[in-house]
């Protein structure tokens, strides 16, 4: 079991989880609540200057853990193919602009073609695209997608998945994100993430919880220790392995996003300290 | 790849794919169209006589090839985890009375407990109820559900779960059904049905599709061609082990229960000739 959480050195918010927040809103806020982290949604940066909002961002104090999101690599169109491997090197560019270190993969499905296919293509796509994360200075972060997503999201679906292909393509710029609301329910998670470990391919945490019932397959997720998720327990695991990065709260809820943000954020501060 | 569907004598139909209907409808209308296996959820025998019952749906040529369904062991509260081992008794005789070999288990499991405490129960519900499956002469299939369902349908939701649970119980009287919903994104199905095939241990095969998007965590499958799960290539996977059984079709669906039964009976029969 992980030590508890004691101060908020290691909490990082990303973007999406107060949504109607504009990311000036957004990092102030989070600054003044005492976050010390920022995970960027590319929607987030919409008609804005990249660099300069990177530097507001720091000017609060936060660091910019990495941008969300790139992947989307399969098609069974070979011209889609291309053009995603076009937008993943403007996902680059833009994580390098904004002064993050690290893009997160949504990897993709295209539920017309096998599985296989699809996961053919991701690896493909990510090595296509080391040498430009290489030359910018970004890591990759692969994240197993819950199977629920398995159809049109991502093929890579258990971290046990995302772990063999960070070994095949062997690189320094390509690792992995553990999402507790995608693994939790892997009979085979705690070795995998060991295994992850041993790779120095993990790179990120995220956090939220898995309502029971849940309603919506997108936008119903829950605050930490609003659902059945050993949070803490995985969280034990992932810093056994000598991680010491952000523990990022990621939550997608229509039912939050319609509440005050403010009062939102403070139940996240709670719940960051009292079930993460 | 599995041999083309040529005629109808492996159709099984769940009473609960055309759940408006009631048994006598469905076995009438089911064997009229040419099914030759009917799998009986319990609902279906509310207020019946259940020989007699079974005697109905014999009397129309009609095979009954499971009851729907046993289970749901897991429960924090000991007085609840004896009412299940009950009910799970009770499901034995009325298998045995309406003249069927198996009963399919959906396993549970209780969100405020950790899922290796419902994986420990559901083995220790299955053992306890092993002698009197053999004294009535009736298999137990685990049904591995999807981890969509982690929190409070099963806690096993992998076929190398379900694999390991029948290896440790060894019994002739235990072993698994495999649904393609469940399943077919595990990139460990192929091997994990093969090793199910070795064990002897592969008792029922059941067939609908995912489709894409899904719109319901329950009640939205799709009928076979109309999604993404490559059935065909399952079946044969399936068949290379040996089974010689049922495809059973088990549709939950909002959308086609709300729809005149006789046409969606007729359009099961197209899918599962021309997608199956």
């Amino acid at each position: 079991m992980s030590d508890p959480i004691t101060n908020l050195s290691k909490l990082c918010i990303h973007t999406i989880t107060t949504k109607p927040w504009p990311i000036e809103t957004a990092a102030a806020n989070f600054a003044v609540k005492g976050a010390k982290g920022m995970t960027v949604w590319r929607d987030a940066l919409n008609g804005r200057n990249i660099k300069a909002t990177g530097e507001m961002v720091r000017s609060h104090g936060l660091e910019i853990v990495s941008l969300c999101r790139g992947g989307f690599f399969p098609n069974a169109d070979p011209v889609k193919r291309k053009i995603a491997i076009d937008d993943n090197r403007r996902a680059i560019e833009e994580a390098h602009e904004l002064g993050t270190k690290m893009i997160v993969l949504v990897c993709g499905s295209d539920p017309t073609q096998p599985l296989e296919t699809s996961r053919d293509q991701i690896q493909e796509g990510i090595a296509t695209i080391i040498p430009d994360a290489a030359a910018a200075g970004i890591q990759l972060a692969i994240e197993p997608l819950h199977p629920m997503y398995a159809d049109n999201r991502s093929a890579i679906n258990t971290l046990a998945q995302a772990n063999t292909m960070t070994e095949v393509l062997n690189s320094p710029w390509v690792g992995v994100a553990i999402d507790v609301y995608h693994l939790w329910w892997d009979p085979d998670l705690e070795q995998e993430i060991i295994r992850c470990g041993k790779n120095k391919a993990l790179l990120a945490f995220h956090v939220c919880d898995w309502k029971s019932p849940t309603t919506d397959f997108l936008n119903d997720r829950g605050l930490m220790g609003e659902g059945c998720i050993p949070i803490k327990k995985i969280r034990g695991w992932v810093e056994a392995t000598g991680f010491n990065g952000f523990n990022e709260v990621e939550i997608f809820s229509t039912a939050y996003w319609q509440t005050d943000q403010s009062i939102f954020l403070d139940n996240i501060i709670t719940a960051y300290k009292n079930f993460t």
